[in-house]
């Protein structure tokens, strides 16, 4: 099948053919990208995420209705980078492949296997995942499911280092899957880097964690100081283009970008600040990436599921264009 | 295929089967009910069809983005009705068929022919068609692509009688849809019954019309006095057991429950109301039905989603245990 | 000049004549109901008010802003009335005089007097006036304005009886018009008759003053007892076909169809009420009325604007058909 | 101490003295309906409690923060009800005894033992509690920790029978406190009514066990049918006159009225019916009631938290009239 | 009479004078900037025109409530300029002239004869012209009514080119105006510069059709690259100082500052940005001005509409500094 | 009592301890920072005190309400500035002393006599105080009640200047309190400098004022030229380390980040700046700080609210950690 083909959808009622991401863009249902729904993970390249699961926050949830949101903004997207000029949908077969499944949404740990089984699958077939949270619990399980022979390097873009510990009876929640994924050997400290840091803490704990263990913690005030450019020059050195999965929670933004989000810091990231970063990473062989703590309850004005939505496009054009090349072709 | 296998999905990821519309449901990606998209109309009895057109307002648009929302919305359902005990889902193989597509979207008069020709075609297939618009000049198409060998029956519920003449230079904008449909022979106007009409207007003429040709006309104070068992038995007598469409526009109903439409009039009717107005239908033999004018950019509570949602799962009840009997089983 | 030349308006740029209100809902700048603003009042009948005061409030403000945000809403009222085939712009000059305007608005007193010059100005030329309020404080110097020579009879419909006394430091709040208007002999308590009060109290005192004057009080319980259609006995048992005013206050109103008011109580009066309560006033000899209380900074979802202006296109109706018979015609 | 001192706050700054609840409503920090934290239990007779958690909804989460916005909006309450003319402090000492605290939030049944401890704890001291929510897995444990001698009558106002079982893993989520209170024999399904039952089910399950335990299930059509007058009947019969506990979902109200609840059915019992079912209960020898599924993200336009902090109010007349007669006084 | 006399406004009530756009911003019926709305254009020097069409939009539409919106929030804005000092109203006899008419809303070419007959007259009247839309449709209209003797230059802010070529049908849509304007010579492609294009396309047909062309594009990345000042000089190169148009669509900024438009782009240029950009155009002989695609639907904050607002306070300070030179006066 | 002890709360149900700024934000009714209510100024060195008038704006009302909107965000807060590593909490007892109480609210002078008794008496017991607005007018009677022997330096961010005379009657408006107090001797303009000023004025008497008195006027072009390290070097100059006070009124900051206040004006400064510019007063003796012009009812996105807070904890802590010297320890 063409790439053509994979893209095009014949209507069962009139036979008419269209590429639904082409069409006006408030037509149908929401996919990612309005991108197709396969049958099989054989004819994809690429597969887009949505894990709806917000049981791991400490303060506002709403996140589990992160993937459904993006999807619907989504549409908005279309398909030639403007910068770049690259349309991700004419070298790669995306698709689809729906939200994780969970037989079980109050205990953590079981939540947490069954999104490591999901990822788990996805690298059996050797497809990429772009994933839309939920909250920043599901990284860690997502990175198990990924892993392969050695750590990955780790892109983080966030507010919070995400490295604290136990948290009112587990450590399974959204302030620490990279602290649990340090410990397990998933990402490697040292070629990890997190960058927006910011707002105040009640102990130091994460923020020394993360320090302790070799990653670079860029907070927001060297942020300003370096600029995206120097910022990018960091990440280079830190990634040393070796594998490494992109991470980006959303309150790494200002909230007057991303409102809908359950830990707002004020005093964030640009979402021009953001896109420039995530150009910047052409070329890095990425293993996946995710977009979390969309949260459209807190979403009023809707900005935030569009800049998720936006990030997603941007990831999406990275993983098509030098994500990992052990994709089958 | 069985019923039960009908509405079962096996994730192509990890090869679990869930039937969506019984799982959690902020999960997956929406379609009408979280039914499945199918790949033929053979193995479908009821088609949920969205027709994301605005372009005849005569006043506030936004009800293109009426079936994406309604689908969202419509995630909120469930399977079992609670007062008929009745799951259409056990009877009918009912698939979202997706949206109907346009070439042309700034011609109303090209756009109700791409309309006709895609409900024409359902008629072909002897599928039942349950339509979310969409402004209300989407009716007179869909009625003339129904249409067989005689005029329906009409059951209108809507602010406005619809019978006006031309509009700014056009006559098929949203308020004109029943005048063409009469004028065309779709409906038989003696067997037509407007439910719910109210509202200032510029002129008596939709009115005058609608009375001339002998529809049964219930202004809203009418409706106040006959109470829902009256005015039921009016529809009863009016559609007199014979085939019949059912058209209903969300501003019918009080702006305090629909606030999401173009024309809201004060002073409307309760959803409680709706809701026993449409279980009272219950026997009649259906040949379609839509829910129409849901605008989402003014529905800032999100209710008159999850109420036209919910108006169409009371249709669906209704067509699935008693549309017209011509199914292939 | 004719009633039709009254409404006409000829566009200075290409000269072409339309009639505004009749026009396109969402077209031109907002004037109440799209009536032309005039250049002298020897041509109007019926002046409509904005009031833009809320200094006067114990609670929440924001109703200054109501005569803008009801006349933007009031462009989607039409001309016949959908019961009585009436059509007020038939047979008065209907005009938007502005604003009263206030040279100084933090002092209650030195408001009231400008509003009272204001209302005494239409009076002196026989001008029936509709006003939006505002907060309530504004109808105790509309009703002084008004007065001539005997006290009014009152239809004053709200949640509260706003007879109440000296409210931090002063007696001219929102609490307080009726206590004052009666104290100064400008309506006759023993025709004045409130309806639907409700909601707790601090202290019993302004009930308790309706009730030791003579009002006719009906607390939202015994609403529901004798329904719309007794409470219309009773209103006009009380007013005795005599002059009147007509205030309402939209917290009259449940807040789920008009939030946007400063002090909202549960449990109120059906938008279908009001406009059956409205209605039933007709033949009435009215001198004047007020929507008072719309505050749109609480009005997220508009409709308590539309609620607004649909509630003066009834009294608009009322008046012109028949308000006291002193006009000029 | 009197009971006038006991709502007395002295400023530490200026010495001056007021009793917050009769002050400016917007002035302050919100405790529930500005009553006072207290520093003992000893000085209370009824404690107005808090219980922010939501990890046992299976739908839309945002109840945790219900109890704070609740708070926030019943700053709009006052003293007097308007009905009865009773002022629950003149007679009650009623404080605000916080939230429960939670050291585990990720376990749905460590979660219940501590809502547990925290309710035993009040009865040991004799005081009854008014609870706001919270989803409503919370009530189960409420009732655990008020449990005496026999099990209570229970008048539960909800659009579903909360009697379901195993969801997604666990017996203790927001559809199943009644069926786990009935196990436990907590309550008597015998003197157990449920009011307003109504929306699609995906199976028949809790609508089944309800019946087969003996509770009156008295779904909304049935409520319509009844009215309210012959609901108090039933519940009057049902309950008779012996100890029960009163339980509001605040999804039983439409949403229209109540739009921020986490599983709104559309068609529900309006707020006037509401008031008068509460009001109806007077005299009932009550434990304690709670309001339950106030979800602040959903709630655009406040009405639901004030809708919450009204139903309190009346429940707080309720059991400051009538509650059980152990009170210390 | 003299400018002063200009913007009195005498009550026909009280016969008090007032400057409405000195007076309470909360004051009166919106007109924009509150300025008069004129007899005859003989009194006028810059007309103030909203265009409310959406029609021609290809995805969300909402525009055509714009020019209410955007008056009703410049009334926040004031009179002399806090940079230049410039107060436009002590020079310029402003005027708001109302709305286009339409006669025909259904057919866009209908709609584009409309609007060119309207603007042309005001070209024939020496009146300059300043408009709120609408979509950005109706700009190409504007030009070929405001057409003289050469080609305008052209200042283009913008997230996208609209060069766009036919659009479902048709060629007079919102991504148009551009190419139909340089195909009817209107503009001069080689002084048209488009700045701020940004996001993803589905086609580059636009985007080579204004670079083959000999237009300026300015994307967004080089326009962080150049700063605001470098993109001033190419503003000054390209125009050359001779007559030029500004046409300012609100989706040029970002959606954190502009939500309120049909198709928002994130990552684009701040409203401080916009305001210098502006304000360097300051003695450019501009023929005219326009600000864009404001869709209040879609502005729940109303910050588009008082970006909006502000904006063209901007350009009718420049207008009335150094527009075209051939006013009467 | 250590500090450690003034933090905690014991819950009097169960006897557990908890430092409820500590604990889960969600939880608790809300204090500023979840600080305590103490009962005695003996044991506070900090007050954090509400204001809740809005009496003084001469626009857009609401500021009432921003002390309990701050307070409700402050939860967000913690403790360790991220940057500084500063713990305000550690070092300081900090207390919410409540609001002002007014016995007169329609008094603009009476109003200023209770703000100014209650700083008063916060001076005399040595107190430093941190306030919420409240509208710009409280700022006057606060400095009047900490005046000591000589004027006080004044940080102030804002874009109006609030320097202006008598509007509509009165002199004590939300446009003046920089005025009066320079009139009064309580600050010195020499070390006054205004950060952020911009916007359209109807006079420039307020600008004028504020640099015939000497203020240092930084409007908001300078602001970009000099950037916030250059502003920095100017305070510095200006205040000359001598004891000062800080005002922020929230409409300095663009209406983006803070869409939330009476007066918006487009183009002001980012978050990112405000808290750069906080952070950069480090080491200044102030005595004392207020944030003001928070309007809630105009703050649909809550993120004013958040910022307000967030600045708050900013100057707290600069207050905790260099406020003036004679605190009691």
């Amino acid at each position: 099948m063409s790439i053509k083909d994979f893209y095009e959808e014949k209507c069962i009622v009139t036979g008419r053919t269209t590429v639904p991401m082409m069409d006006s863009r408030y037509k149908g249902a929401s996919t990612f990208f309005r991108c197709p729904m396969v049958e099989s993970l054989d004819s994809c390249d690429i597969a887009l995420v949505g894990v709806p699961f917000d049981g791991g926050v400490t303060n506002r949830p709403g996140a589990r209705h992160g993937p459904r949101e993006i999807r619907n903004a989504s549409s908005m997207m279309r398909t030639i980078h403007h910068v770049t000029k690259f349309d991700p949908y004419s070298v790669r077969r995306i698709a689809d492949v729906g939200d994780v499944t969970f037989s079980s949404v109050y205990d953590l740990e079981a939540v947490a296997e069954e999104i490591y089984d999901f990822y788990h699958a996805l690298r059996m077939e050797n497809v990429l995942p772009l994933s839309a949270g939920g909250d920043h619990s599901i990284t860690y399980p997502i990175l198990k499911g990924l892993y392969r022979d050695e750590p990955f390097g780790l892109v983080h873009i966030d507010a919070h280092t995400d490295t604290w510990g136990v948290h009112k009876g587990s450590k399974f929640h959204h302030g620490a899957p990279f602290r649990l994924a340090t410990d397990a050997g998933l990402i490697d400290p040292e070629r990890t880097i997190q960058i927006g840091i910011r707002g105040a803490q009640n102990t130091a704990e994460g923020w020394e964690y993360s320090l302790a263990k070799g990653m670079r913690v860029i907070f927001m005030e060297e942020f300003m100081e370096l600029g995206v450019a120097g910022v990018l020059r960091e990440i280079s050195r830190v990634i040393d283009n070796r594998p490494a999965y992109v991470s980006f929670d959303v309150d790494a933004l200002d909230p007057s970008f991303a409102p809908g989000t359950g830990t707002p810091e004020v005093g964030g990231i640009s979402t021009r600040e953001a896109l420039q970063l995530l150009r910047g990473l052409r070329g890095l062989p990425l293993v996946g990436a995710d977009v979390v703590e969309v949260a459209p309850p807190f979403d009023s004005s809707g900005n935030t599921a569009l800049v998720g939505a936006t990030l997603m496009y941007e990831l999406l054009c990275l993983l098509s264009e030098s994500g990992v090349k052990n994709l089958k072709e």
